[in-house]
């Protein structure tokens, strides 16, 4: 079996002999690199990890994939789609069985299938079906079914957008039909367009869906709910009946997400007990009355806030693995500026090079930091929900909203960013950088399409504008409580030196947020249908929110500084200067905004640029132990040029042999294909071609 | 065979029967989108085509090949490497059969090979080998090796690049040392690193490569020259002794550039006679003397101006085609909005859909233009060459330099763009969204990275600020001439609809444009040492660059527009808009460039914008009709949501089907890893995971 194919690499059978020359050693390089770092490594990946028991459990569960051949994947790229698929369910399996065996716990198997890093139907199960359940389902459900799905005698996806159907819930068409005469609910997709499409797991292992569907009760539509309904038997495997089931095709990427049966299915009348829709907060009876219970509908913006932090967290990870690819091999890879036949320059010391890639790797904390203050932010939702105190729900709903959207979109432009940085050899699938950017780029889309969220972040903003006059904002908006204020200020900035104060920058990015929002909201106020202005200025008001959510970013930066729990020589310091690159960066980017707002002059922008430059002097020394705080392993960064050891051009030399072109030295086709063209035989050829 | 596959899709094997609602009628969307155009669509084709023969010739090869099931490609992603890879030989043989017996001409044969999408050695032949022997050797080597390769008794390749060394041909390592004794040249890789890396076509086919290697003759270094050289038998197609090929390995993306061959090459002392160094500009004489002829040398500038216009011709073609299939999708798609159970709203009715893809629209349309005053500029230049007039060579050479820059990197964020404005079904491969991304990307790299070419374009642009006082800056750079006004120039315009007008914005253009130039020659005048101040602010020297290649841009589609050869019902007016939305979206996407420069008011930049929303209202109607008007076939597009009859979701379910994994309901792999999962048998297992 290729997975674990322990023959030498087909480059070795070959007996060619490297002719390595001294500019190969790319290790030094990174010896000297690391050398230059002016602080604390093992005290910057506590930091980075959260804690330091976090960063012993990710590390222990990290090495465990890392050395055990079945979690392979430099191989997957290459193999065909049945294959590939195949692989994954065994890893899957393997993976169980890991976890069962080693009685790992619920934090060390989350960490374990992080670091196998495939797409898989157990995501789905973990990830939405188990929490669907215990989120809406009534006590006497959750004691049915959590049971079978915590042991796996049951998988489960969550199976609502449609083919026609994505954003929009209430859009759905799939119907739920109660039918009093059996006690059951008739489930049926009357249109092409109704068939649920793109479900992770749906496609071939699913037995068990969470589908979402419009509850017809009496002839009468009462809403979108969702319903548990089998889908396989769970002796054969074989689709219930009614159900038509299948895989929806190949994905972007060669490997990437098709490890996942993204999933069609329809159903032809499909029966199920009534007991099986998910009954928390709306009931069906026996008799056909919808009831509803006094559970707050508002627990649903609660998992949404969960569900997105969730996907900031993983921003700041497929982030920072594409920079530290880029990063490493940006100090090994080396053009131009040779003097006197000496070695070339090392391009990482390139300014252009500095301002597309230094400003990256400050995203990666930046996003870091604010999902792991996402994460307080959710456990506090959680607790007010739980005491009836809904009061900041809203708030919290738009802040994970928008920053869900601004980080996987910073996280999808910048894995191509640290791509291209690579130059021609991040085109190879050994860079593993297409593969990262192929699996990374649903996160944009998923979840609440990236524009369509900021939309509802700038609803938001307009609102709380609106009633500026007798209510106080809260969290992340409190600051417009100061709008009067903001809308006057003046920038007091008048070096670049200046610019490393965090006070002046918040109030910048304060300024320019709060001016954004009071502005549309003038701008909207003139319309006489306020729907009508929405729609009209819906581009302007993206822009608005993106400033108010690179403020909060800023922020939360800033006040991460402030904390205590930063530790070790020169790890605040480095961080600090990654906070004002980040800050800085964003605010020469966008200074169209803050010029345009008239909160600063176009001398301090330029000032604040200026600045910029010094800045990515003092990132320089520390780049690539920045990167190497992010304790991740060759393993799990699977790419040769992002290599920890920086032994890129023998790795890729041999990379290139294990291609099946390379099986043989004249290529399959050359007899039919070639050799009748060179030979001029191609017209007298009676061979069809 | 797969490729010639005329059974009924599996889909319809199943036996089911779609459940068309009326909203699945795509094909009606489409047809009342084609009646709102406001142009004579005839007319609009012969604009974009250039010529009404061009249309011709062009939609006659469209037509052959959409025709011929050879080069049917929608199966292309699920083949493994070498399946793909045979396939791609067998349609390069297939089109050279057609084109010899049917006659071709050049430019037919150039379509035919455009038509059938699928890189292939034969562009790097045709494209490459061939115009080096042209442009680099004498009138013997000409006749000797010309009629070989146009009769493809020999296939060559073009092998520059090395494993550790790209845009620095000054850094190549690969050395010819001439041997007197014998009077050949020794072909030799001395280190790891100067292994010949990326070369089309070179990995498995080329017979013949012109490499490029460090010229040494008695000792001493002399440059690096291109040689012919030989690297496979024209009877078997062995490597030549001493000779090491192969291909590199799988690039990004599911069929995309892995058609291709791109090569590894090393050399362990391969000698060549010396007459296949090509010597039109330098000689080594038999005497191992070094002679330079009286060929200017400049004339590699021109064969570059050559390649990067087709380069930007390349883009307009790669972006059209995205925005092709997002503007048709978007026709068809409908998500919210839906007024008492009617239909949703199409979502191209959305502003914030608007704002990104009609931008997009603009930008196909201008690169179209500016392309074709390339090809004018290029064959203006290929005169005065011949003319010994090198005068506007340094001019030409920036422009193209930027052009090339600035057109590929907005085409290949243009696709991505494209396919996330396609929502989740963007990412499915059978959108042709994936595909055309990752088959596109190279184009930034290829032939001058990107940002290495704005630094270019810098230093030109430096030059021409610095030598303003006693040398007329000519062509783009006229505008130069005026800085002295421009830096004083004040905008006038006081209302949105005076941004109608061509000469408001080319002057806006050109003030930012001068502004940014002197602004970063005045800094850079400041350093002691010229090329420390050059690498120092290095990032803003890609700003200046940037903003005076839009502005070549901007003018080009202007100048287009006052040409006498648009005719027909609408179409100037349909072109004038698109203008308008490139030049203003351009402007606001930059107003950070146009207000820190004061050549823009807050007030007028917002002004701008306020006229983008009208122009996007005026580019509705004609949205569909302009995309038709690049008059692509459906197998060109390759795209199910960009299919001229709108017909998207039968055809994406029936694609879906036709995926491996639904080759059988129960995926190969349950029995062995999810049926022990679900039956709790998996620690009990004695099966091998």
């Amino acid at each position: 079996m290729a997975i674990l194919n322990q023959e030498p690499p087909r480059f070795l059978k070959k007996g060619f002999r490297f002719g390595f020359g001294e500019e190969m050693e790319g290790v030094d390089y990174l010896t000297d690199e690391r050398k230059t770092a002016q602080f604390d490594i093992e005290a910057m990946k506590v930091a980075w990890a959260g804690s330091r028991e976090t960063l012993e459990v990710s590390d222990r569960m990290a090495k465990l994939v890392a050395n055990d051949p079945v979690f392979e994947k430099f191989s997957r790229p290459m193999l065909g789609r049945k294959e590939l698929f195949k692989n994954t369910l065994r890893k899957a399996a393997y993976a169980w069985k890991l976890i069962v065996s080693l009685g790992l716990s619920e934090e060390e198997a989350k960490w374990l299938r992080l670091y196998i890093d495939e797409p898989a139907f157990t995501d789905l199960h973990w990830g939405m079906f188990i929490p669907a359940i215990e989120g809406q389902g009534t006590e006497e459900q959750k004691q049915k079914w959590l049971p079978l799905a915590q042991k796996m005698q049951i998988i489960g996806c969550y199976a609502q957008t449609e083919l026609g159907h994505g954003s929009n819930v209430q859009g759905l068409e799939t119907t739920a039909t109660f039918d009093p005469q059996t006690d059951e609910f008739v489930l049926h997709s009357p249109t092409l367009t109704s068939s649920k499409w793109w479900p992770g797991g749906l496609g071939k292992v699913s037995t068990h869906a969470i589908v979402y569907a419009r509850l017809i009760v009496g002839g009468q539509f009462h809403g979108v709910h969702g319903f548990i309904v089998q889908l396989r038997s769970l002796e054969d495997h074989s689709p219930v009946d009614g159900i038509t089931v299948g895989d929806i095709g190949l994905k972007f990427g060669n490997g990437a997400y098709n490890t996942m049966d993204n999933g069609v299915l329809r159903f032809d009348h499909v029966r199920i007990p009534r007991n099986q829709m998910l009954m928390r907060v709306s009931q069906v009876t026996k008799e056909g009355e919808i009831m509803q219970s006094d559970v707050p509908r508002q627990l649903i913006y609660g998992t949404m806030v969960y569900v997105r932090q969730t996907i900031v967290a993983d921003a700041s990870k497929a982030l920072s693995r594409a920079v530290c690819i880029a990063t490493r091999y940006s100090a090994v890879r080396r053009q131009f500026g040779s003097r006197n036949g000496g070695p070339e320059t090392q391009v990482i010391d390139y300014k252009t090079q500095q301002n597309r890639l230094f400003p990256l790797l400050a995203s990666a904390y930046a996003f870091r930091f604010v999902g792991e203050w996402l994460k307080w932010l959710y456990m506090d939702v959680k607790q007010r929900l739980a005491a009836n105190d809904f009061s900041t729900l809203p708030e919290a709903h738009a802040c994970t909203a928008g920053l869900k959207s601004l980080t996987t979109t910073a996280t999808a432009d910048g894995i191509e960013e640290c791509r291209k940085l690579c130059g021609g050899h991040g085109y190879l699938v050994s860079s593993g950088l297409p593969e990262l950017f192929a699996v990374y780029i649903p996160a944009c889309t998923y979840e609440g399409d990236n524009v369509v969220l900021l939309l509802q972040v700038a609803r938001f903003l307009v609102k709380t504008v609106s009633e500026l006059g007798h209510k106080k904002p809260v969290g992340t908006t409190a600051y417009m409580g100061r709008a009067a204020g903001l809308l006057q200020t003046n920038c007091a900035v008048q070096t670049a030196e200046e610019w490393l104060n965090p006070g002046a920058i918040v109030e910048a990015f304060e300024a320019r947020a709060a001016r954004m929002a009071v502005g549309i909201a003038q701008r909207l106020a003139k319309f006489e249908n306020p729907e009508q202005g929405f729609a009209e200025l819906a581009a302007d008001l993206v822009e608005a929110s993106v400033a108010h959510c690179q403020l909060i970013v800023v922020s939360k930066f800033i006040e991460k500084l402030q904390q205590q729990d930063i530790r070790g020589k020169g790890v605040r310091e480095s961080l600090e200067v990654l906070c004002y690159v980040y800050a800085l960066f964003t605010l020469h980017k966008h200074q169209g905004d803050f010029l345009a707002t008239g909160c600063l002059s176009p001398k301090q922008a330029s000032l604040a640029n200026d600045q910029l430059r010094t800045l990515y002097s003092k990132v320089r020394p520390n780049a690539v132990a920045l990167v190497d705080s992010f304790s991740y392993t060759d393993h799990y960064l699977g790419s040769i040029l992002g290599r920890y050891d920086g032994n890129v051009y023998p790795k890729l030399y041999e990379a290139a042999w294990e291609d099946p072109l390379n099986d043989s030295d004249v290529a399959d086709g050359f007899h039919q294909y070639v050799q009748p063209m060179l030979k001029q035989k191609l017209l007298l050829s009676s061979a069809k071609l």
